[in-house]
């Protein structure tokens, strides 16, 4: 608890959320890959059965919930994968989700959301402001908001994958990770698992949020005229002050990377992994691969996400074929 | 040893390539998968380093020559994936590799095997007869002939496959595997690391000899007039004696999918597992969701490669968004 009574996210929030998520997931694999003549990791959070981490914060906070919490129901909002998540975990504890989606979202998301069993509330993205529309919802029918980064219990469940990859790698555990970063939600939660790592955070060019956040110890709110990324997952408005709390003074400074090295890295990820990414998903593997970051061979790459829209997918590995 | 002196595959064999493969290799991941209701599970040999199953009886056959053998090389002929098992496995050891390969082999195989420092021979086909051209080399310059599935510790290597899914599914193993078939090297080593499982093998239609070959005892040839198959893994103009004498009265009856149940199931893999599947290594899936299978809770479905042509794999995802 912090001195106005909220609770703060630990590093044994983030054992225990290991714990718990092991009982319904099997680990994602840590991969050998080889960038640069140096071998580390990647862990493949794209195999979740989501397709993405999102599943983890998202059990931990709702398998927290009070009896009469669960019976009221949750809300959440979300561009697709944090949806699905909170869709997943709400279908596990038989509770009823409504999910505050963007018109624009992938159709493949919005899909998979509401084939969980999720009732889906669309909104305009710019325009409307969509913790408004969730608000407005909540009012309206009542229930839990589950936020997609800025909650205590997203970030520890976020941060059991830092809990698997340390005891997958053994030997001293990772010596950095390289994460892509909406709202921070997973980067706070690897921080907290894994105190001994550097954390490298990685945003979209022109949505480096938590970069100048990190920087100048204040929330950033994103401009009305940024632009535009293929990342659609990685496009939160700010961070929240939960979530810089832990990663000011903690994360290295942050790295962007641009639209090209993203499809670069989706196009790698195919011919040398044998993985779909989607845009967000590919953020660090990019920075990665553009040697935006030193790596060893203790070093893992998150592999976040791979619910990619299949036409755009197809465009991007059709392009240019990896040397 | 049979009667005339040639090494027999059996289970031991099996384990013992599994442990050798374990020092090199971690275990690939066997992902819970839900197919027409039913909760079963995918091995995914498709994220291998070279992406598909065939590093591993590459590197039981290459890590148990003589120093004699090792010095003067190896040849080995494939379409793609054997030839990469091969040069990985051959790099690993030191030993110089020469690939026989098919000229239409797909593009992105023929690079990888010969990034991997292997020297690749090409052939015809349809036309020229590819063991002959093996045949020729090695009169040429010596080395030991490794086959891409007629060969006792082939065989074993692949059913190393079966020994770490037997572990990682735990009670008491498979009920049935479903893979794949080319020659027979993976549905025999696997038929030998799980007597008690039930062993399906998916072959393209037109291209059923191993199932034919099952069902009246006797090795059948590829017609000359064979249809065309987008499965260029699985393609062998017969398998071999030390195979069917494995399989004979011990694999289910063999079944046949369409290109366009090929086509399904790389699209299913995309957009559920997040995962590349080449058309071949997606064969035993289409069997499983096209219902050719009754599949159960210890059900396994072999992935065993992704390395698919950018433009094809493209242009089948882009075709149609699976419901």
């Amino acid at each position: 608890m912090d001195m106005n009574g909220q609770r703060k996210p630990s590093h044994q929030g983030t054992l225990d959320a290991a714990r718990s998520v092991s009982t319904i997931l099997r680990m994602t694999p840590l991969l050998p890959v080889e960038i640069g003549g140096v071998e580390c990791f990647v862990k493949a959070e794209n195999l979740q059965p989501i397709g993405a981490f999102k599943i983890r914060g998202a059990w931990w906070r709702l398998s927290n919930l009070s009896r009469a919490e669960r019976q009221a129901g949750v809300v959440a909002v979300s561009s697709g994968n944090h949806a699905q998540g909170v869709a997943w975990a709400a279908k596990r504890l038989g509770i009823k989700a409504t999910i505050v989606m963007p018109r624009d979202a992938p159709r493949v998301k919005l899909d998979n959301t509401r084939a969980l069993g999720a009732e889906v509330v669309l909104y305009e993205r710019p325009g409307e402001d969509r913790d408004a529309v969730a608000a407005q919802v909540i009012r309206e029918r009542g229930g839990t908001l589950v936020h997609a980064f800025g909650d205590p219990w997203v970030i520890e469940g976020q941060g059991s994958a830092g809990v698997e990859l340390t005891q997958q790698i053994g030997g001293g555990g990772p010596s950095r990770i390289v994460a892509c970063c909406g709202g921070g939600g997973l980067a706070a939660g690897l921080a907290l698992a894994c105190p001994a790592a550097a954390i490298h955070i990685v945003e979209p060019e022109g949505w480096d949020m938590m970069g100048q956040a990190i920087a100048t110890g204040a929330i950033v709110q994103a401009g009305e005229d940024a632009l535009r990324t293929i990342c659609d997952a990685l496009q939160p408005t700010a961070t929240k002050p939960v979530n810089l709390e832990v990663l000011k003074g903690r994360a290295q400074p942050g790295i962007t990377v641009t639209d090209d090295e993203v499809r670069a890295a989706q196009r790698w990820a195919f011919a040398r992994l044998q993985m779909v990414l989607e845009p967000g998903g590919a953020a660090a593997l990019a920075a990665a691969l553009s040697g935006k970051v030193t790596l060893d061979a203790r070093s893992v790459i998150m592999l976040t996400g791979g619910n990619a829209d299949p036409k755009a997918f197809a465009k991007t590995i059709a392009e240019h074929t990896p040397a």
